[in-house]
Formats: C-alpha cells, sequence, structure tokens
C-alpha cells in the first residue's frame, strides 16, 4: 500500500473550503470584468531563463524554484512559475501587437515556491492579478485602488485598509538627503518597520554591511524614519510632505499623483474611511516607481497584505525593448482565506445543491428522477441519494451535507401521486403534496426557509 | 534579451480564447454543483509514488510524466499529475472517514504530459472531472451520463452523441469464448476498430506477440469482431444481446444496467437521441468494470471523445483496503473549445464590459469615473479609456474590443450636464441626455441591441 499523503509544504482542498472558495474567485471574476479587464491564462510551465532573468525575481524566490523536466528533456530547462508577473512580461512582450494598448487583463491562478514549510505557508498559492498595461494615467492608478475595495467588498471581506504611497516621495527624500544610489538597500530596511521597530531598522541603516549600502549617517536614518512615522494618516498627511518635499520635482509629483487618486476614489465611491496613506510603505520589489498599495483587514494585521501592487516604469523590458509602463495588485487568495476562516465570516453549509430527494425502498428511482429533472429545470439544485438506503441514514447525509429540504416519495405516496417536503433543520414535514404542485411547492419552501434565515 | 517564446508544447490563451473558456466553465461548475457534487482541489504537484503506483497510469503516460524537484529537495520525489483521477483516488483514501459516502466530487485542473508536440497537441491541458464514491447504484451510473448531457447543452455545444456500452457485456462474450484471460489485451485492440478497421484488428487479435495475448484463433477474432460490429444502434440492439449472451450471468448483468440507465434517462429528459449503445466499446482503461461513456460530436467525430468515463470497482486499491467502487466521466476542456471554435460556436465579441466611457481630453476624468460607479452600481460593466487620447482612437479600441456602446462626455456636454451615447457598431449617436438619467438610457440602448441581435 502506498502512503495517500500530500508531498510537504502542499494540501488538499476539502468541500467546506473549496465552496467559499469558488464562490469568492466568482466575485473577483465578475468585479474584475466588470471594469473591462480580459482574462488571459498562461502555463504552469515556463522556460527556466524567462523566470531567473535579471530582476524577474528576488533572491529569496530564485532560491525556491522547482525545477521541471520529462524524459528526454534537458534538465534545467523548465521550471513552474513563482508568480504571474514574470509569465505577464512574457506574455505582453508576445502578444502586445496583437493584444494593443492599453492592455486590461486579469489572471487567477496557481503558483510554486520551496519554501521551507511552516503552518498556513504553503508551496502551491493562487493569485488574482489585474493589471493596466501600456498607460501612465493616474485613473488606472485609482482604478487599481478601487477594484481592490470592489472585489474584497464583494468578496464580503470584513472591513479592510488599503495603504497608499507614491515611491516618488520617498525617492525625493532620498535624493534630497544625497543618498539616491541606495535606494533599493534604505526601502528594504524601512519595510521592515512594523516587524522590527524604529530602533532596528535604524541599526540597520546605519550599519555598513547592507547590501549595496555603505552606511548611513545617524542624522541620515533619523531624518527617514521621521518621515516614515510622521507620514501615516488619511489625505491630510500629504500636507505636511508638501511642506517638506514640496520643491523637489520628484517628490511633489508623487505627492499630485495621490491627490489625484484621492479625488478620482471619491469621485469612484470609495469611502475615505477605507483608504490610508503610509509614507514609508515601499513594498520591497524594485520594479515599483509610482503608486504602491497595501491592503490589510483591520484588526487581522497580523495577516500582513492580502492585496498589493503598485505602477511599473516598465514592465517587459528583460525581452523586447519598447518600453510598457503599467499599474496592478495581487489578490492573495490562500492568506485571504484563512484570514476569513479564522474571523468566522466563510459561512458553514457545504451543499452545493438545496434538495436532497431520498431513494425510498421500493419506490421506482424513476420517479425521484423525473422529480429532479423537472427542478433543475426550474432552477432548484438537486441531488438524488443514490441508493434506497435507510430513510433515517439519507437524512443523516442531507444534515451532515447542509442540504435544507428533503423530497420523500414512500410507495404509498407513489400511489396516491403525492410527496412529502421535510425542512432538514428542524425536522417539520408538509405531507401528501401533489405532483402537479412540486416547483411551486419547493420554491415556496426555500423561499420560506431563505425569510427565515434573514430574519435570525 | 531573452526570447519570450513559451516552452515547447505549451501556449498562452488570449482573451479571445478565454472569454469563452471562462463562460463555459462557468456552466460546467453550476451544472455539476445543481446534482449535489462538491468542489475539492488536489496539488498539482503530487509525490511520484502515488503517480507511478501499479495501475495508476498507462505505461505511456508514465513515460511522460514531469519531474519537479527544488533545492534541498530529493530528485525523483515529485512530479506533476498527468490526470485528476489518481489524485482522487489518493484523496479519498486520506479523506473519505471525513467526507463520508456516497462521495460527489467535481474537481477542474490543469494537467500535464510531455507528449511530443504536435499540432493541437499540448503538454498541459484542463480536465474537468466529477465522480460518485460509495455506492454501485445504475442510478449514478445513469446520472453521470445525464450530466455529460446537460453540461454539452448548458455549453451550448452542438448537436452530440453519448455513446454507452457496459464492460460487463464484453467480459461475457469474452468468457463464453473462453478468453477469459486475455481481456486486457483483447479490448485494446477492439479499441482501435474505428482507427485500424475490421481487417486490422482481425490481425491484431490473431497475432501470438500481443502484450499478454497467445493469439486468438479466426473464428474466436470473427465472433468478436460480429458482436462489436452488430453491436451499434439504439436500446434494441440490447435485445440481440440479450439472444445472444442472455444466458451469461456476467454479461445479463451489463445488459439489465443498460436498460436501467436508459429508463432513468428518459425519465430524466434526456433524448434517446443523443444516446447511442456501442457493444464493442472498450475505453481502454484497464480499470474501467460497469458501464463505459463516450461522447462525440455530430460530424466531429474525428475530434475523438469530448466527454468519457466510466464505473470501477475499487478506486483507491492502491492506497487503503476498503472497497470503495464508483462512477464518473471527465470533460476534455481544451478538445471541446478547439472543436467549437472550428465549428464556428464559441461567438466573436472579447469584451468584458458592454460599456466603454470616453476619456475625453479637457474633461475632468472624475466625471466618467462617477459614471461608471453608478453604471457598475446598477450592474452595467463599464470600462474607461485610461487617456484622453483622440477620440477616433478611443471609438477604435472600443470596436476592436467588441465594447456596445461608448460614453462621450465633451466639456461642452459637462457645461449642460448632458452626455452622448454613441452605438459603436453603427456609429450612430443619441445626443444630450440628462446626467440624472445616465442608468436608464445605457440601460435601455443595451436592451435595443440586444432585440436586434436577438431578431437577426
Amino acid at each position: 500500500m502506498i502512503d495517500p499523503r500530500v508531498a510537504s509544504g502542499l494540501r488538499d482542498l476539502l468541500p467546506a473550503e473549496m465552496i467559499p472558495r469558488e464562490r469568492i474567485l466568482a466575485t473577483f471574476r465578475h468585479t474584475f470584468s466588470s471594469y473591462g479587464f480580459l482574462p488571459i491564462e498562461t502555463p504552469h510551465i515556463e522556460r527556466m531563463e524567462v523566470l531567473t532573468g535579471k530582476g524577474a525575481g528576488s533572491d529569496e524566490v530564485l532560491r525556491q524554484i522547482f525545477e521541471v523536466t520529462n524524459k528526454g528533456g534537458t534538465p534545467g530547462e523548465l521550471a513552474l512559475r513563482f508568480d504571474l508577473t514574470v509569465p505577464l512580461a512574457r506574455f505582453v512582450a508576445k502578444h502586445i501587437e496583437e493584444v494593443g494598448i492599453p492592455f486590461k487583463r486579469y489572471a487567477i491562478g496557481s503558483v510554486f515556491r520551496g519554501e521551507r514549510p511552516a503552518k498556513g505557508r504553503f508551496r502551491e498559492f493562487v493569485q488574482c492579478d489585474f493589471d493596466t498595461i501600456g498607460t501612465e494615467s493616474a485613473l488606472a492608478d485609482a482604478e487599481t485602488a478601487q477594484i481592490i475595495h470592489e472585489s474584497l467588498k464583494a468578496a464580503k471581506v470584513p472591513p479592510f485598509t488599503i495603504t497608499l504611497n507614491n515611491r516618488k516621495i520617498l525617492d525625493g527624500l532620498l535624493e534630497s538627503l544625497d543618498l539616491a544610489g541606495k535606494t533599493g538597500a534604505v526601502l528594504r530596511s524601512l519595510d521592515k518597520l512594523a516587524k522590527i521597530g524604529r530602533d532596528g531598522v535604524a541599526a540597520e541603516l546605519q550599519r555598513s554591511d547592507v547590501e549595496g549600502n555603505s552606511g548611513l549617517s545617524n542624522d541620515q536614518a533619523a531624518r527617514i524614519l521621521d518621515f516614515a512615522e510622521t507620514g501615516r494618516g488619511g489625505a491630510e498627511v500629504l500636507n505636511a510632505a508638501e511642506n517638506r518635499l514640496g520643491t523637489h520635482p520628484k517628490a511633489a509629483e508623487g505627492i499630485a499623483n495621490l491627490r489625484t487618486v484621492f479625488d478620482l476614489l471619491d469621485a469612484g465611491g470609495v469611502s475615505s474611511d477605507r483608504l490610508a496613506i503610509d509614507l514609508g510603505l515601499a513594498r520591497g520589489l524594485d520594479y515599483y516607481t509610482g503608486i504602491v498599495y497595501e491592503t490589510t483587514v483591520d484588526g487581522w494585521e497580523k495577516f500582513g497584505s492580502i492585496a498589493s501592487g503598485g505602477r511599473y516604469d516598465n514592465l517587459a523590458s528583460l525581452f523586447i525593448s519598447r518600453r510598457l509602463p503599467g499599474v496592478g495588485a495581487s489578490i492573495g487568495l490562500d492568506r485571504l482565506m484563512a484570514l476569513m476562516g479564522e474571523a468566522g465570516c466563510l459561512g458553514g453549509t457545504t451543499a452545493t445543491a438545496p434538495v436532497l430527494i431520498a431513494n425510498f425502498p421500493g419506490t421506482d428511482p424513476a420517479v425521484g428522477f423525473r422529480m429532479a429533472a423537472q427542478l433543475r429545470k426550474a432552477g432548484i439544485g438537486v441531488e438524488i441519494y443514490p441508493e434506497p438506503a435507510q430513510i433515517g441514514k439519507q437524512m443523516g447525509y442531507g444534515s451532515k451535507h447542509g442540504h435544507k429540504l428533503a423530497i420523500i416519495v414512500g410507495p404509498n405516496e407513489v400511489a396516491a401521486q403525492v410527496f412529502n417536503i421535510r425542512y432538514l433543520a428542524t425536522r417539520h414535514e408538509d405531507k401528501g403534496l401533489a405532483w402537479s404542485v412540486l416547483e411551486d411547492s419547493v420554491q415556496g419552501a426555500l423561499q420560506i426557509l431563505e425569510q427565515e434565515d434573514l430574519r435570525s
């Protein structure tokens, strides 16, 4: 016998997890589509050189790559994708003439990283990405935040905050401190502020062994940290930033961009309660060059960001010379599901069909088969129990699976051409309903339950 | 620069392919759910020994396995799944106590086979599987055919035929010819009847070098081929089979099963026009033990079967001792999409949002942003062009993408608080509509177009 376990760091998703997952994915697809984003799909397997090209992934991500080989293939040539952004860059480089710009695409799919297995960390996880390619318009920046907002709202995520910054403001600050060459290292340290605190970041900034960094002065580190720490709040934070950096052209551009985005989001119906500015937010990845986004659920910040992204100058520079700016974000489905599960807002029922037709011992199964077809035609999901087991067992199955109603037709009911409806939660039964009113009776019973649900 | 090509045998899916694909997948999920099937997901990566266990896959499939390794992992330990059935068997072995029986699950996902690249053959393709585990009921057999029927109908597949057989009938025939030990080899040859013809199969059956076969007599081969060739048609074919094999208990069981399935399908509203019997149909895989299914689109038989499956005695015998019979089928999404594309029944439009709001040079983008939010709230998908480009260019974008209407608001319209609707196909414009009737006007215009579509 072979052990039926899954490989380390991987997992099966059972119906109780999959049903809300599918529902949430459907709302994401619907939301992305309602903004004119078009779906694309790229293979799970990419050529290794596509994934490991300069800047495609961080060193850490590259160490986690899963290599793929088949018989007759050359080892080291293929690998599983570790995100959906590098495949998007390759896709756009290959197909841009055909798809044209602006190109708005969404993609939902599994990505793979050989991370050290740990609780809640999986080596396969699903990203839900949407990007607008080929425009520098602030409208696309605002729309990206709006879609994060609308997607999460439609998925019934508890109250959350979208935190915004514009990398140009931080760039301006560093340039004004003569630290332009050290941006990458400084921003990577700054991103740890929440995790290791002010003193930790200050120490790291002043160390001379930080990669690409020759050590900041105590004063430089303090100025950066002051700026980041006082730079959190609503749109009013931008006024302080303007006083400090308004004469620096790049910083001023960043500040103006965030103002426009706030105005557009207000016009687009996104409440400013859901928005925050954090002038210290850098979002690690070196390729962000403008607005950046990060989203946390209020009170569940320990889960980290569930939807993040930003604007980049040049998406496909590894592959083509044509400059393609863009902006986009990625919703981390697995982290979101884990959070919603812990927060208790995923719902409990597992049945995908509300009605169970019992297979009554002695009744011709064709009777139930015919009723099921009739009800499905009326838009009602129906499961038939496959075997003429004891009715108690069948009702137990229905209760366990979250069916709402059972239809029972014994031989006496067949003779009289009637049926019984049992409400599985209360065990109440409506008896002797005529076959001729099947759809109406079941529809009516489901409506009663729905109204009771709403009332409770 | 890195070449942005995909790896050999793989491909990108562009929006024009993805939009009908997503629509069809949504109808499959809806149909499976409406029969009470529950979604599950297993990882793309499985442990090698799970995939290569005895009988898990044919030798050909095993040769095509993609091995997966990460840094620090042991080579040869992991691989990509080549179907969804082996992972189902492993899943069921691991979780059966939790999910209970009967267990009805569906799964939709990519599988990977390192086949020799050829036109229309891909190394990654999507299977849509549904199975009922833990019952031997003929009701589940009938339901499987019914779901194939309803799924394809809902996906607007052109007229198709579901061909049925029961392996017990062929087993009975072979036993009656004293060929019980040679079933596997005989059935593999018989499956080639359509491809290599009667003479080809006869020659193969009589050869002594066929794997596991010591050579049939001329008479034995002729009897098998006669049985298969005269065994095609509607339910009446079963009468001839009964005359020939009715006294053989196993064959009689198979014949009775198909009769019950036909009766149930009739009760379930599946027209007998869509059903055929082929007593020679074996469906290669050794593990089928009862009913088998194959589905071809009428006039497009060259594409092969788009939905196939059957009943098996013991799904998870590689992993647990508990006997778990089941029945299920798999719809091959990529083959189906290729067929529908060639048959011209996928539709042409690509836009996911019917309305394009132009970004009029000189108009505050917040105006369009506000209108878009209003329309989406009314359930209408809206895309905003991100840049204030020339209106002609923006309309070209709308036409190319298949948007139906454009909303245009120039500075004059802003002053008068009105907007224009342009019908992109005819270039007709409704001008000077008041902002206060935005939703109604757009809703009305879309209804006009829909009625025209229905009429043409």
